[in-house]
């Protein structure tokens, strides 16, 4: 695969925050390699050294980004230690971060996949520090890949299997009933679910469904939030076609005191 | 009205937050049609569904910016409802965002106004989803103007008259007072007002004036923060020429408890 | 110094936040008056008035950028009075921002230092607010360097014994103690002291060290985070060389209750 489009985009998903230099310095790096880069943060508010939320917003994020585009991806509890560094070719993109199962939907749904463990020697000779491998070492492999260099130059290939899986949230068919779970809580306190649109028509074939939130609510399947009135809880599909259960004009995770791992049940009459 | 500029900008007001991958799928799309598009967050803390604060932060921030920058602003609690959308060429800018009042100071005060409704037909033949529109219809609105397209390919011109606009605070002069009101606390806690600079000034004429700010509490109007001892109450001109209410060195919205819609009082002896 | 690189770097560094235009407006006009700047925020999230904070950010990210960056650093409780704002060249890198100590590092471990006072007069003459001068002097100043104009064309030449200077905390070596303090604590609750690696590892010499966090508190001084287990207290040498006091996977700030000023010893048995 070689880089055609004159722009590279890099494309930025960590748990550093906006407080402290990290994000910045890490973009002195990548334009240091690549001067014409284009860095777009997706977001740095990853709660500290959650892999499964990184996992997440990579998942429904990188999609929308034109072909050849690198998505750095650092949440790395354990930085320093000898966890390898992956970077990897699906879907017409790059992502480059640490192996350690943040990778996972990538490996389980995308197309074209190859993987490459980076070599870290050259980067060890020109001193590397054991709290900061996005900046000595992630970064500038970004950036080689954003301005065209091939993967094989980058390290070694390995298979998939020889990579770390994160265990994803279950949803489960059974006879009567669809058994998911709330997978992430939106600014607006949506709740994203992990039960796919297209699980629950086949589901529902012609039968009417009902949503089951929590003990005792059961919630209508509605098409926008306004076409509630305000304050009513409903279910609708979010904009990627997952189950989501909110409020309209209030915040569903604060009021209904539902958080990430609530079981969400849709029923068929 | 043609784009002339080399590169185009496109500035982005949301309350989408910066933990979520909105603003980031946002760009996305926005770089898959015009590439070479200069993306400059204004801001994504608006307050949730705060139509007004949106159109406070525009209102304060888009002559800023060269001719031809594309003004997205995307509040929008009504999203997937039959609200128009409108695409905006004034004050040589434009701006796109949904017809819900937002771009109300544009329609009052901005020149070589013309508006037209998107016609969002195209849009529902690639399948839009009901929540995200900011994502499926503004982004490549967004994007189609930045990259040159005229405006009258996007939709339907239509008359102010035609679109919704949010009721403003008032500020009034009565025969010894101008009464106005606080329409925004920001990082510092500075109180911004409604009450403009020159009305107050042809308010005053030779007369010496006074400002309550709340009752029994007078603050000298002064030029700047340091004008007055540190943790000191006063009222100043704020970089947009409106009263303003601070205190030096401290917060005046925490300490005076005083928040959006506080009555402001200049007074005339 | 001239300006050699085709794509001109503008860095912030603010405490304006990221909730009103501010930070949106600069952009603005430094984009009106160098439309190819690339703009990269470092931080917008200095503590209200911290100089002290962003001096710190300044120092530990400004390195990592190519040269002929301009850094625009405004944190400036003293704006509208007559505090200077300072143009430096250092390091093959440029500095905009208020002369209120902010750039005590530069001034003391820079090399190829110069510095001019801006000649406020021609901005005067356009109209300056006496509560923004990050938007009506220093952002146009930073634009100006962005695009290749001369140092001196923007005021005179100062010497670095004109400029005020922020006091370092301490860090002292005693005969068989190194003691210093904590400067800083990041989103990950790592407490950065000032500390440097090369101070401790000749004062060690042949020795074996110790550190003493707090009283009583004697922590192992290791390599990575994950050297150690989950919840134990580690010191080890952060991305810039300096001591730094951690948890393995939790936060030494909030667990320890340590703040910017808390003294770290350094022992030899």
């Amino acid at each position: 695969m070689n880089i055609t489009n004159n722009r590279p985009i890099v494309t930025l998903i960590t748990d550093f925050g906006l407080q402290d230099e990290y994000v910045g310095v890490l973009k002195g790096v990548i334009l240091g390699h690549t001067p014409e880069a284009l860095i777009v943060d997706i977001s740095h508010l990853i709660p500290p050294q959650s892999i499964s939320a990184a996992s997440h917003l990579l998942t429904r994020s990188y999609r929308y980004f034109p072909a050849h585009t690198v998505h750095l991806v650092i949440v790395d509890p354990s930085v320093g230690s000898d966890r390898p560094i992956l970077a990897i070719a699906a879907d017409s993109q790059y992502f480059v971060g640490p192996d350690n199962g943040v990778f996972t939907p990538i490996f389980t749904n995308a197309s074209g996949l190859t993987i490459h463990r980076v070599d870290i020697s050259c980067f060890l000779k020109k001193g590397v520090s054991s709290t900061f491998h996005g900046r000595d070492i992630m970064a500038p492999v970004a950036g080689k890949l954003a301005c065209g260099l091939d993967l094989s130059s980058i390290g070694t290939r390995i298979a998939p299997e020889q990579c770390l899986r994160l265990e994803e949230a279950a949803c489960t068919r059974l006879d009567n009933i669809i058994q998911g779970e709330v997978i992430h809580a939106d600014i607006f306190g949506n709740l994203c679910t992990n039960i796919r649109r297209q699980d629950i028509e086949i589901f529902a074939a012609d039968h009417e469904i009902t949503i089951q939130v929590t003990k005792g609510l059961i919630v209508p399947l509605d098409k926008t939030y306004a076409s509630q009135s305000n304050g009513m809880v409903l279910a609708l599909y979010d904009s990627h076609d997952y189950l989501e259960i909110a409020i309209n004009r209030g915040n569903a995770a604060q009021q209904l005191r539902l958080a990430v791992g609530a079981k969400i049940v849709v029923c068929r009459r």
